[in-house]
């Protein structure tokens, strides 16, 4: 949006700030959310002047009553008001209208919107042309923001800490967002993660590459010996954010034993995935129940899981004092007090200076766009262009500034020098990231125009 | 649930109380009941104070959109907060999560749950697995009891008393889930209730034994006479919750005369299963109109309805001052308002000893369950076993304790002694109700390992 | 209704004020509406005093979150409750319930009916059922006047007042409601309209009528030139509300010049039309974008939108500070605010005596009823006969009362003498209009038992 526009646009002062990605929070405003959440959940029906007069928009592009429903809830408990779309995919959307649009319209009506959507980047979108808050309540297969800090509100309330916790990631690691949120949001926090996947079902490679590059996070061999049952058909991996050299102290041919574990995150399998890829039968799924509870490294664990659940915890985890799933999900509602308050300025959370976002750029001049379909780079191509932030200069690496997506490339050209390298080259530091173009590979660079740089011409 | 797992949940004590059936409350509870509605009715504006901070969930499974607006209406007029999901069969319930999960999660986010639901006894279900209270808002064919309140507060307003009334059910009496529970409400407050159906669509049988069996109520055969054209297409049957003794005094070869009548409640022909009996042409079916209701005895009588009506109220009855179907829509709300009030601690209500219910006990070992495919102990068995209540010892009956279907045996065993007697064997009075087994029949039983009492060796 | 169903009805008096046409309100109660939403806007969140305790309906046949969420918000910012049908037609109505039945339930569910349906007539049904105010959301494609309001409302806070006012219309003159209920609207404040159609889709000849006999508006060719590349492709049509006499001044050869335009509306092309008329391609539409507002007579011009745009407003136009179609989204807000305020009586806009409407009469006898399949009148037909109202008694024009479809006929017949005329005929005068009878043609008439009155013989 031009600079007119958003000054037309924009009557309300200062810049609201959004809830996109877990990112756009610091480890300290996150703590602070923790504390006025916590605050709220002592009672929660002392605070219906928090929010009075105020007004937030549920809405909801594909249905999700549970996320809805806690959001509103909240609300009403800041004694705010509540308009909804439950299913917006039903109604305007069929009339063509753009995102962008729909978004400026609402911003006249509410005070805050709360966007579910099912295209990756969705929000970040819905940020840039709102001019009140908005929080992602989940944009396709992306981010969930609220319930990554639900999670990690869960386990600071039970264990009064973060940093340095063990946490089990058992099930389905593959597929789950929530896995892959709160995973690098851990890291943040420099707690401890030991997977346990079910078989096929791996943390992937880029998830782990992105603890290891952004975060520090080292992972190591784990011995499965003290998890019993819950690990015997897996191969354990741990993750810990210590620098390589404290590993030592662990690294035996074993593998590290894991000794005691603070909590158990399991996930649901994504089974509408697993038929794509192989006939999965049920009975092989991971089921976390008594049996496989009793290890003695898990005697105090706390269960979570951030629902729905099926069958991959046994009914008769329920009354067990360790499973706080439900407790979890009641949580929801004073976190999304404290972010709903802090966002509409009516607490101190976020009243600091913004995390910095790295910048982004035109990714669209002669070169690559972001390569996921369901990006809404594609889907609301009339009012945004594809953008790129850099994720690390060396490897270069770049991703779609909306949906995350790495932006693949075999070549690498400088708008102002037209000349292009290869991925690897050391070279590529000197170049101004907004004059970065990206290519499948040299010959698409060549066709576009470009020429090689002096070091890939044996290459060519 | 295990008593762990309630205690672990229930954080907030005492023990709520639910209204799931119209018979989880006394008499004197609905009389204070219909006490607080009438005072809510003066002035609908005046009572923003009593709930307010408090947040009711409305869960509707399958859209009824009368009765949810009717309950939100309600809350909004206590000050309270409305969370809704108005239909539930299209969101999570797709991701497969079981109504258990459901009802444990909002009951995180809400201080009530009014829950619809098209399976029978979910109500019931969902009463055992949340903490807050659970207000039943219709369960597939089985109970709608705030529906039930509302037409005895409409009478009670309209005469001033309910004992001894006469009360015209007309219609569809065989499928009409709305008159079953009237006229066990009515009969539970001495009422009379003369039946003038649709011919072939009669009170069915099951229901007369329970009015006789479980309130005493006898039936008569009752003279048309002063019905007029009202019933000039019917077997009329009066039902009296009088001693038989008191009967004498009407019964005359004609049959009982019905001299003077305080309401006709007209039903809405059930069609959908109408067209599965018998192709029943439109034209025949009970219409209520001027004509029908110039008859002498009905010359005060009110006209109620549940509505929505198609046809079977003729528009000409619209503007009689008798018709008080729209009124008694209205008075939904203050009733209503009076229960959420009640169940939320706002008013004494019900403050005394809750109606004890008859114990439930396990119905699965090796006999039979429930024989309703839409009872919830079938479509939520992960959570719940199928349960038992005894309806009465001589004859022996059992209903399940979900949906109150009567589970039909041939056979019942003693789990500790291993034999099995004959329904109607007096010594099954001796058994333990938690001892009991049924079975489809002496060769079910048999087949599951037991033995013919001494009493049965005949009939072997 | 009966006028004793209404007296059982009614128990708030006196009768309340209801929003189903523009033409309920009169210019000065328009301007106290403007006043008054002004107020709201300049602080929004300082009123929720007013309607505290209140609680809005919003039934929604159709979907239309845009409509019912700038309601909603309206509402909640009064600090009013609202109970939401998102979708009614999922609902109730598919049991097979009336609208009059509907509202007259809701009518005792709250204090205000904020109505959205598909046929034409059904707002006017609605207000002759409840005994609350109603509010027309859009009915059909007959009205929306709360759209027209804000599109006038936007006019007034952006030039200070209405009257003389030079506005253009482009794009699809023919199928946009909005377009032809703001067109009575301006004539009535007085304003001149600039008709600048997509080729194939200019205003039709009844709206043209409409504005000419109504509101003594006159079509004069205008001259392009000024008007630029906006008006390449089209013919210019200039109403104006002056009196014939004053447009000598302006009439030469070439038409009218344009020299200074104060709002450029624009509309969405009805493509769900366009396809049943010609396969129009898209580049043909008429599109408007910084090029076509160019023009020397546009420079500040400002631009509105109903919204949901798609292609025919440039995004370039975003930023354009000309552009107001999300200001004038927003201030959809403060207007149903003013308009729910004051038909809740907690304002004096609406305090005077009504708009007086001409009064209906029944149409059904022996001749034509409405010739509008989606009027209400025959979807309802159970609660309503079709009535018509006079529109001008020479040339003798009679319309639907409900949809406002002008009922055509070739004949019309004094139901008292059984004489049938021409429509020409100047005898009609002296036929009272509640003795009219509408017929196709003179057979028809014949056909119904009427006569050929004496000047009548000669067409026989």
């Amino acid at each position: 949006m031009p600079a007119a526009a958003r000054a037309t646009l924009l009557s309300r002062m200062p810049a609201p700030r959004h809830l996109v990605s877990i990112d756009d929070l610091s480890l300290a405003e996150m703590e602070a959310i923790f504390e006025t959440a916590k605050r709220y959940s002592e009672d929660t029906r002392a605070w219906a002047d928090v929010a009075r007069g105020s007004i937030a928009a549920t809405l909801f592009y594909e249905p999700s009553t549970r996320t809805r429903l806690s959001f509103e809830s909240a609300m009403l408990r800041l004694g705010g008001g509540v308009i909804t779309a439950a299913d917006m995919s039903r109604s305007s959307a069929s009339k063509g209208e753009s995102l962008a649009d729909t978004i400026r319209v609402v911003s006249g009506y509410a005070d805050a919107i709360i966007l579910r959507h099912q295209s990756e980047g969705a929000a970040r979108l819905a940020a840039e042309y709102a001019d009140i808050p908005v929080i992602n309540a989940g944009d396709g297969s992306h981010e969930h923001p609220t319930q990554t800090l639900c999670d990690l509100y869960s386990l600071w309330i039970e264990r009064g800490r973060i940093e340095g916790l063990d946490v089990v990631f058992a099930g389905d690691l593959r597929y789950s967002r929530t896995i892959h949120s709160f995973a690098y949001a851990l890291a943040r926090f420099r707690a401890n993660i030991v997977c346990v996947p079910q078989p096929g079902f791996e943390l992937p490679a880029y998830v782990v590459q992105r603890l290891r590059e952004e975060f520090g996070v080292e992972p190591v061999r784990a011995e499965a010996g003290r998890l019993g049952e819950l690990a015997s058909k897996s191969d354990v991996l741990y993750l810990t954010p210590q620098k390589p050299h404290q590993l030592s102290l662990f690294t035996d041919p074993k593998g590290l034993s894991v000794d005691h574990v603070d909590a158990v995150y399991m996930t649901r399998p994504q089974t509408e995935r697993f038929k794509q890829e192989a006939q999965l039968d049920e009975t092989q799924y991971l089921q976390l129940g008594q049996r496989q509870m009793a290890a003695e490294s898990l005697r105090d664990a706390v269960v979570m899981h951030p629902l729905p659940r099926r069958e991959e915890i046994n009914a008769d985890m329920d009354g067990d004092p360790r499973s706080i799933y439900f407790k979890q999900a009641a949580r929801g509602v004073p976190i999304r007090m404290a972010i709903l308050a802090s966002l509409l300025g009516e607490t101190d959370c976020l009243k600091g200076e913004p995390v910095a976002q790295s910048p982004a750029w035109d990714a669209q001049r002669e070169g690559l766009v972001c390569p996921n379909e369901n990006c809404i780079s594609h889907t609301e191509a009339r009012h945004v262009s594809s953008k790129y932030r850099l994720a690390s200069r060396l490897p270069l690496r770049a991703t779609c500034a909306y949906c995350s997506q790495a932006i693949p490339f075999g070549a690498v050209g400088c708008s102002t020098s037209r000349l292009y390298h290869l991925p690897d080259s050391r070279d590529l530091r000197k170049i101004r990231p907004d004059h970065l173009v990206f290519f499948r590979d040299a010959a698409h660079a060549e066709a576009t125009g470009y020429q090689a740089a002096a070091n890939v011409g044996s290459a060519g």
